[in-house]
């Protein structure tokens, strides 16, 4: 059991980030809620917190990209567009199946340590690259051309990451739904017309 | 002098919410950055942190709606596509000027409190909520038919917002400029077509 004890740490530690950011997330209650000994954190984690916080977040970073690609992959193989509504209709349905809890896990602390913490900052820009890079390789896999990819990509992330946000603060789906609208109708404009 | 106190408290307070966050900004801090004695704090917020934020955030969500609105009264008149791109290319250059520092005001403190502080919460909804109102009068003055306008104010705000993070992580005004192409053209796309 003693191998899964990191594990353990690192899960406490994604869901008090979720809900209550780096700053507002506390080794004692990492202790607590892991049921990990103080003491012990400091054994598996050398580095304190922010080496907790880099393992966290590439954890949780890994974790939310293998669910976006299992929720795109449930979406139509020739629709493009109609996947990305899927995508925003999913996060939307379980954003309000958890009490407005289950967003983005790196957003909120990356906009805590953008000005405040460079090392942070990098890990969280390494996992936002390595998201539109998975989403820019399933636009062109589904026909969108190379050099559009990224600004689509670009849009879809960040749509996304705007209608938590908004979603979250006003507790209603409503907006993510929009979204998923407006960013399926980019990428159906940027799909070569069928050929005659 | 002392009527302008409540007001240097609420600016240093807003400038540590915007590297720092809510739970990163204490009382002392914020009465060494204003040079206002700790004490005094309470006197003119007897609430506490909770009723200097709710005052900061209003403040905040007042100057930067006034400062979204003078960037939109900027563009061409008769072209509301260009005049989207002029907005985030100068929330773009506005972001590298001030070292990353210089983006929205509420959304970190947003997303800290979303599903931590219910009181905080609903001030962020309602400062998205006017901000969104504010961008639908926009549109539909610039041309967009009224019952596309609050799918296309949610796009401009959640792709600000999701370009603000994207670029504040990265330390890169990339995403921005893409994200005011991508939504310019959504706008675009809104207009009604000229009267042959």
């Amino acid at each position: 059991m003693a191998s899964d004890t990191p594990h353990r740490i690192v899960e406490a530690t994604a869901n008090l980030f979720q809900r209550n950011g780096y700053t507002g997330t506390g080794l004692k209650q990492i202790s607590a809620d892991s049921g990990v000994p103080f003491g012990s954190l400091y054994h598996f984690f050398p580095g304190g917190k922010e080496a907790l916080a880099t393992e966290t977040l590439r954890w949780s970073g890994r974790g939310y990209a293998t669910r976006v690609a299992a929720v795109l992959a449930e979406g139509p193989r020739d629709d493009l567009a109609a996947t990305v509504r899927h995508a925003f209709d999913r996060a939307a349905e379980d954003l309000v199946a958890t009490d407005y809890v289950d967003a983005c896990p790196i957003a909120t602390v990356a906009l805590e340590v953008a000005s405040s913490n460079d090392t942070l900052r990098e890990v969280t820009a390494e996992i936002f690259g390595e998201w539109l890079q998975g989403l820019d390789a399933w636009l062109v896999a589904g026909g969108v051309p190379e050099d559009q990819a990224r600004a689509l990509s670009t849009l879809f992330l960040a749509a996304l990451e705007g209608g938590f946000l908004l979603s979250r603060a006003a507790r209603d789906p409503a907006p993510l739904h929009a979204l998923g609208e407006q960013v399926a109708a980019q990428v159906a404009a940027a799909l070569p017309t069928e050929p005659r």
